[in-house]
């Protein structure tokens, strides 16, 4: 496996990234590099309004394709690049990450094996250290599509099934100018999954102490929790109190591993030909429970995933 | 301070009971205790449905009262003995035994002196070792007023401030039989607060690894957690896994410091005639929670505490 | 079981515990009580220089022997209170009460249980808040005998065998008013067991952190350490760390619950008849080791046991 | 920078080296490369007999140095490397990696920065998941210069002052073959350090639960210690008891990191012409003591390590 050419909308860029990897081709246009016959698979990490057709004109040229998450924030959107994929019957995996965190995929694992036996209640957090800069909020597709869209593909990797009904409440208590924005900062959004399960989620847009992210998962037969991630182990106890350093500041420090371990398994799925373990419809599902946990803010009321179209 | 009387429904309990700890006298009707001018104090820890006369009498009586929660199954019956309570203007301290355990008041204290800021989120664990006799399920008054009437507390303690509007999501996931007797035992509450805060409150009927006990009050400087008590601090590491024992089995264990620390504060209250901690106030709202809780099940919709009268 | 007199070389302080506790006699002269024909057994709590007279008295007057620790400074005298107790045929337990410990009771039982297969290092860690008064620095007997002992006790206890030879480096690093009264602050003793376990025990005068005991205990089959227990289970997570309160401060808050453990032991086996949990014999030989930790330092040479007669 | 050529006493890995990471040239004979002008600085990771001779040769040609620890097992072969790099003026840095650990590190700055007030008691724990094979044993120099050297290193890097006399207990515990083979598998050395430090190391062949790599420093305003790393951070809570994943299981997990931060801050020290942070002198050390340590044992004495020679 080798990469053989990058494109970057800011040339530079790509020619910065050549160098650096010894990648030996640049392309100003990324059809360029879709249509190239000598390449099999292609990653789409463009902004997010250029996924769909990036999306449709790979699937069209037979490579398999990593694309970022999310698909696109319109629903149609979605259907149509999973569309093109399902005709070209290339490979789609979608960026969620987190799934491969050692954390997370550890939890995960003791669900699936019913290590808690059936699970009953499952609780993620996920807080960031600060919030983004006001003019990306703007355009960010809001709280629900832009930050906890992973929770949602959290929920569904975890719990195994798919979420049926969710309710909202939501505020704005970090930033008066987010609200202003349109948006909200702190959110609990609480699941009603397929097989009984209940979930909640809650986000916030500032956590001091950096980046919070931990879940637990509650059955018949016992519980896992994963904690933060530290960038040591140390403990200090002085005439006051026992302190530790931080956890891991923010997502390139605490999802390092996962960048490289989710792109590894999608060249090994495509290599082996095997299924990839984040699909289109893992793509498409959080994007609907974001439109039905936006939804139930707005209108007060539980609204079923279905109700979103 | 003495224990001067004890009376108890049987009467064979308070023999023993006046033998073990050398109480010199023994009431066989509580009015007679009650009623007894010697006396100054009264704790009332007989069953639900004589706490709200047996709280009238007494302050009729101008004794001193401590009553175990709930007050009553009825806000009528609640309102009625508030009012002789006011009206006698003695003292009243509710049995809300955990605002005394060492981590809750802990994390209550560092929220209130704001040491995790404005308090943003607030998520409470409650969760028991293993459900109670079908018998007993069917005259509970069910989960949300025999269970998760704690937590309500507990979010008001910690919280500061009132609970506006809850939402609920239920299951009967431990066994059939509690869903037979009306009941569920999993519930997942979300909460409202008149001061912005947003709340949720997990409970379930059975825990396998123990009583699961544990509060997390996330704010805008901090977070303040507090972990289950366990037997020992010791840790086994072997060549599978690393083992530690499992947390304080139930209220008991967990909970014995807590007992004698709210008897002491009510003795010391009205020795120094000051305000009890845990107020009539403090005893109703649970209840009244509790009935929204149930309402918002039924009805499927959040419901604002206000609506029960 | 009942206490049936008390008996303090201070008449007002016995006075107090009497009224205090329901105690029905007071005598002025311990001998008083020891011969009272009415009493079964005897708690030895004096100063350590009166142990062993009690000891002989209250064996020759057929009494069962609860004594703190140490039996006496000297083995002459420990030796003479032994025979006495031997041709009595009375028990004695020592008042070695870290053995009933929760955290140290539980790691000696995954030792004796093989748990973690053959121990082979055992680490003792056991460091006070902060030095006891210079007044009584100068005769407390030193710190392996007044402070070390415990830890030659739970070494023998933990290991289940006996120690051979140990070697000491100490030094004045807390207060050198200490070194001026003839003693050291700070030790480490290396210690050698019969059956080939290696140790070492740590002592310090001043932990600013509060009181610091530990252990950990390695085998060929894992390892089982014991942290020190808390006063709550709260985290704080703020802008600049985390933290946690201090552990328990010192012996009173940390043992209450090993010394009403030890003296219900006692009972217990005066009751049942049955051996008592600490013995003479292990009321002995940890002078004896603290002896020879003495003269290891003293003769910059490791120093078996057997050579303290 | 760039790594300009590779050399290996196996030439086809030396290819398969330079074919994986693109290294334009092979050197049959290191010293074609050692002399090669174009090469500014040099790593010398073959095998412990042939560091010495490399060494010299490096340091003649002028090269920048970094060699893997330790620079030799006899001091007058050390010794005459150390001349050599002291009479060229090059940089020499050792291999002892640990140092580059984030949480070895952590404690470092901390007792540096007196965190913990002045270091009174320092503990080492440094135990192998399991023992290497019998042959190596035979030729590894034994536990002191082949395991516990890195114990010494990491006492005098977190100390800061020199170790002035050891004191050794072992025992074979592990494996008879190794005591067959004139080695020892577990062992207890205490040091006493120049600043009146008193330090403990304990050395196991072969811990069950992984690899154990612990530090304690306790002063007189507190204590750091530092925990083992695991692969993740979950727990799991049943119905038996709480589990965790053991710790990373080996040097090659547990200190990847360091691995890659010790050559980082090599080529940045070169670049910048800055003294290395693992000197001559920090290379010789270890091994002195390594020796002091075995002499100790043997002649069942404490040892100056000023007696080696």
């Amino acid at each position: 496996m080798k990469v053989a050419a990058v494109s970057d909308i800011f040339e530079s860029a790509a020619q910065k990234c050549a160098a650096d990897y010894g990648i030996p081709k640049i392309a100003k246009d990324p059809l360029e590099l879709i249509n190239d016959p000598e390449i099999d698979a292609v990653a789409i990490c463009s902004s997010t309004d250029t996924h769909a057709d990036l999306i449709i004109a790979a699937a069209r040229a037979g490579k398999q394709i990593f694309c970022e998450k999310p698909i696109a924030l319109g629903l149609d959107r979605i259907d149509a690049a999973l569309d093109a994929v399902g005709k070209a019957g290339v490979k789609l995996q979608i960026g969620f990450n987190r799934r491969f965190d050692s954390n997370y995929r550890r939890v995960h694992d003791l669900v699936r094996d019913k290590a808690i036996g059936d699970l009953h209640i499952l609780r993620i957090t996920s807080r960031d250290p600060s919030p983004p800069p006001i003019a990306y909020v703007k355009v960010s597709g809001g709280i629900f599509l832009d930050m906890m869209i992973h929770d949602f593909d959290m929920a569904r990797y975890i719990a195994g099934c798919e979420v049926e009904e969710v309710y909202t409440v939501g505020a704005v208590r970090v930033d008066p100018e987010i609200g202003k924005a349109g948006d909200i900062d702190t959110a609990v959004v609480t699941l009603k999954f397929t097989d009984g399960v209940i979930g909640t989620i809650d986000n916030s847009r500032r956590a001091v102490y950096g980046y919070d992210q931990r879940v637990e998962a509650f059955g018949s037969l016992g519980m896992a929790e994963s904690a933060n991630r530290r960038p040591n182990e140390v403990r200090l106890s002085g005439g006051a109190d026992v302190r530790e350093d931080l956890p891991l500041n923010f997502f390139v420090e605490r999802y390092t591993e996962s960048y490289v371990t989710e792109l590894k398994e999608f060249v090994e799925c495509v290599i082996g030909n095997r299924p990839t373990p984040v699909t289109g419809h893992d793509g498409r599902m959080p994007v609907a429970i974001g439109y039905a946990a936006k939804r139930s803010l707005d209108e007060h009321r539980p609204v079923a995933v279905s109700e979103i179209k």
